[in-house]
């Protein structure tokens, strides 16, 4: 039986080692579409997230750190924000409504924090309700430390899941050297909590002495899409890699998505950072690009608004300025299109209760995606 | 001043004592009556809960142990049940759905379980999903210690708040002396758990060394109404008194609602069991009903198809045999009215997601409150 072994090894690892330049799917233009994007909320500069609220209003979250309420045509800025670190990636970020928000009122978002010890900031999260044009009830239900003056990887989209946990992602801060693998640091992570900001007495790590409780999967590098699926309920984010290797991931309890010790990546001085695509005990990505899209925003199509794009996952490029059909076929890409090519650098894409699909671009503003008359 | 503060006192003293004999607020026959009742499941025995599916199906709780899903005219009987403690006042009781039903599928029921030691039965919660004729997913919440063979008082409403807190209610299982004040001891309590079943952080007793940490408020004597205010979102319950002395309160965190050191009901033999009806430290009900009206169920009329009831509060009685209606202004109730005289024992009263009100009547079934034509 040894021989069998030995070249079964070497099958592996010369697999593994070989050095993709580019996705096997490769995106395709549309032969033609049926949609066009309409202009909604003009005169935007970076809305990093948006919700829409039971009025047909829509919040908005700019990362310098103003919270807009877009509302019969007008704009209006909404007070009592807690202070936000504005700083390369990070700044105001994501925003969710609590899935019984129509009762509770609970809005929910994401922010760099320079709160507690040390210059810089990191990444919080804090849950407030709309009270006119301010908030109140302000909860900050996490802050990552420690702070840290770099700029990069905050995460930090939000996503409730269909038992009503919280899930935030939080990138590793530039810092993928002592965060991500390291379940007693923040960073490179994706957390579970209770709405109420508590640690779920049945996450992974909770009797492990020393880590940060509120962990749910780790080994990641800067997750900027994190969505439900509509049909399982399932977690789904896609992270940010080096230069290609940007993954999609579903996010399992307590596992290891290899971030910095396997990557379908490399540096982006061209020189490779690991040799191993893939190690027993972390998960493989679901997919990969290669080359980087740079993703942001994700969302499944699950309206009937848009037929042929039903069960469809939805990406923002920030790189190349499209928005990214991915075609999923038992949990697996089977085809990729480019949509709306040039539209700009898609920060954010989701469905709203109205059933239509919106874009937030960057220096633009949020789009609708409408049929062609 | 001093002569004034005991003058106080005295007049204080003078009102709480003087033993009343019935409520200062008379339930009235109402004077003419719009609507009318409608058996929609009939043969019945002792409906003691009811769920509304949004297929517009009901799953209803029978007290013997069955479980019957009543679709399209048609009932079938669930199998996949835990082993219910048929006895006195317990067995299979209340039944609800999570708020988010749509998406997780979850639906929680109260029965007297004879699991763990001892001989008898306590209350238990639990939570499973239907597949198809059977309950699968089963997960047992709670289970109330110790076994007894009393049948007395097991409690047991459910119901969710607005921020997706799941509470419950357990009645003092006929051991007034020992359950309804000791914090360590399940009975007599309300409690309240994350909807997965775990203890919230920040309950009143967590750290109280030996306290049942589910517990939110205590001091209870029987609690078999709860429901959510529509528009606070707080929990009101009502709970069976002694002879006399039933009550309605607002659960408030960590409160004393002063079963048996207080109260407004005297034993049945006739024998006052307490002098008092009021103690620094222990709640005042909103209301109470003298001569006991024995209450069932409790439900906000909140839908536009009872114009005239919109805000009022309807309560089963057992004792009476009809559906209570309080008016209510400011917490104070200012009329009470008796709808539907003779119609049997009312146990459970709910609104259900069609703005209907229906009813459960022992021996008989579920009546649906409809427009007299
Ligand atoms: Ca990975
Ligand atoms: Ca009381």
């Amino acid at each position: 039986m040894k021989p069998i072994y030995n070249l079964l090894t070497l099958f592996i690892v010369y697999t593994s080692c070989a050095q993709q330049t580019e996705s096997e799917i490769k995106a395709e233009s549309p032969v033609n579409i049926e949609y066009t994007t309409e202009l909604v909320v003009p005169d935007l500069n970076i809305a990093w997230g948006m919700a829409f609220l039971p009025d047909e209003s829509i919040l908005v979250t700019e990362k310098s750190g103003e919270l807009i309420h877009f509302k019969d045509g007008t704009k209006t800025t909404i007070s009592g924000l807690p202070e936000i670190y504005v700083r390369g990636q990070g700044g105001f970020m994501d925003i969710k409504l609590h899935p019984d928000y129509e009762n509770n009122g609970w809005i929910y978002f994401s922010y760099a924090s320079p709160e507690g010890e040390g210059e810089g900031g990191n990444t919080a999260i804090m849950r407030a309700k709309l009270n006119g044009s301010s908030l109140s009830n302000q909860e900050q239900l996490y802050k990552a430390v420690p702070n840290t003056t770099k700029g990069q990887h905050f995460g930090s989209r939000i996503e409730f899941d269909n038992e009503g946990y919280l899930f935030f992602s939080i990138g590793e801060r530039g810092q993928r050297d002592i965060n991500p693998q390291d379940i007693n640091r923040d960073g490179g992570k994706i957390y579970r909590l209770h709405a109420d900001g508590t640690v779920p007495t049945d996450n992974p790590f909770v009797n492990n002495s020393g880590a940060k409780t509120a962990i749910y999967s780790y080994g990641h590098r800067n997750p900027q899409g994190m969505t439900k699926h509509p049909e399982t309920g399932a977690i789904w984010t896609h992270e940010h890699g080096p230069q290609g290797g940007d993954e999609i991931n579903i996010i399992q309890k307590s596992k290891n998505y290899g971030w910095p010790v396997i990557s379908y990546g490399i540096n982006y001085s061209g020189t490779t950072f690991t040799d191993i695509t893939q190690k027993e005990g972390m998960e493989q990505p679901l997919f990969y690009w290669i080359p980087s899209i740079a993703p942001s925003g994700m969302a499944f199509v699950n309206s009937d608004n848009y037929p042929n794009w039903k069960g469809n996952l939805l990406v923002g490029s920030l790189k190349f300025q499209y928005l990214e059909r991915l075609i999923l076929e038992n949990n697996k890409v089977v085809k990729r299109e480019k949509l709306f090519e040039s539209i700009g650098r898609v920060r954010d894409v989701r469905q709203a209760p109205d059933g239509y699909i919106y874009l937030s671009v960057e220096g633009k503003g949020i789009y609708k995606i409408v049929p062609k008359n």
